[in-house]
């Protein structure tokens, strides 16, 4: 099976991606001296918390939205968007750990990124639908 | 690529319905005049908060199930029950914005309903694999 | 179709595991009599969640490494990976619920194994896109 490797490529490097983020946060608890399974009492350590978890919150819509995009419509452009959303997220991470005021930009190149992941693979699967064609 | 296409819109409908969701709670903050990174403080944003993680709770086992359910039974039951569950689980996003105890009714349709998509690609699965059948 | 029917059956299984540990939480709140949505204040209440909320944050690096292991290599060795998952996931339940310096075996066994399924996974579809094998 030849299939999608690229997709599959961009998911695991994502997956690592967000991997990444969930060990900065024992990191933060170190640095902070709060111990599990406290999730607050430090600035730093509820940006680091927030990083990991709002990465989290927007992993299903990413991920089955990338896939729907590869099956549906291309391969090629699926794959370079989950490079820009990977990019973006590293970004949002590194800039919202510095400063809170500092996450908007990161933030919002993922969610234009998974918005034209999203809205591309829905108009193309309800035009399918529609037009009947393959 | 034809296949499971209304799967794959059922899936995308229920990521922008989860996607509504997580906009409801800046929008709870704004309301209640509490800022993030709080969490609490405030029962329509802790209510609205639980709406919001409540469903990425269960979109692992919704997703999955949904899937499992149209690849191994049948496409359009899955697709069928996955628009009862994106209504159930608006029905109860709705309510329980409106009062905590009104949450139930909603919560239980769209828990029968992953159970049906669950266990009906469980049994499907095992069906299978014990007949050898395609 | 006949094919992953095994990942499939695993992967269903690992969802009961995780919707079996989302049950733990209201019987913990009823053992420590404290009502949702209070997130604290016992720590059998903090651990049953800790256990709840870190298996959601491992259940996509663990979900689509398993499937990509199985579609770019093996379907038994993954499957094989996966049933270890879900028995390491529920041996930490299990000691994590008795204590909280208990819990680490169960967690480092699922850790390796999840690592093998994404490694082996990123390793296999990268030395296919670099070979152009099939």
């Amino acid at each position: 099976m030849i299939e999608h490797r690229w997709t599959a490529l961009v998911s695991l490097l994502a997956l690592l991606t967000y991997f990444w983020m969930s060990t900065q946060v024992p990191r933060a608890r170190i640095k902070c001296g709060i111990h599990a399974p406290a999730m607050s009492g430090d600035p730093l350590l509820e940006r680091t918390i927030r990083v990991h978890y709002n990465t989290l919150e927007w992993l299903p819509i990413f991920l089955v939205s990338l896939w729907m995009f590869a099956i549906y419509w291309s391969e090629l452009v699926a794959a370079a968007l989950g490079v820009v959303w990977i990019l973006a997220r590293i970004f949002y991470a590194l800039s919202y750990y510095a400063a809170a005021e500092r996450r908007g930009p990161g933030f919002l190149i993922q969610a234009v990124t998974t918005a034209v992941l999203l809205f591309g693979a829905l108009g193309r699967i309800v035009y399918g639908l529609a037009t009947g064609s393959a």
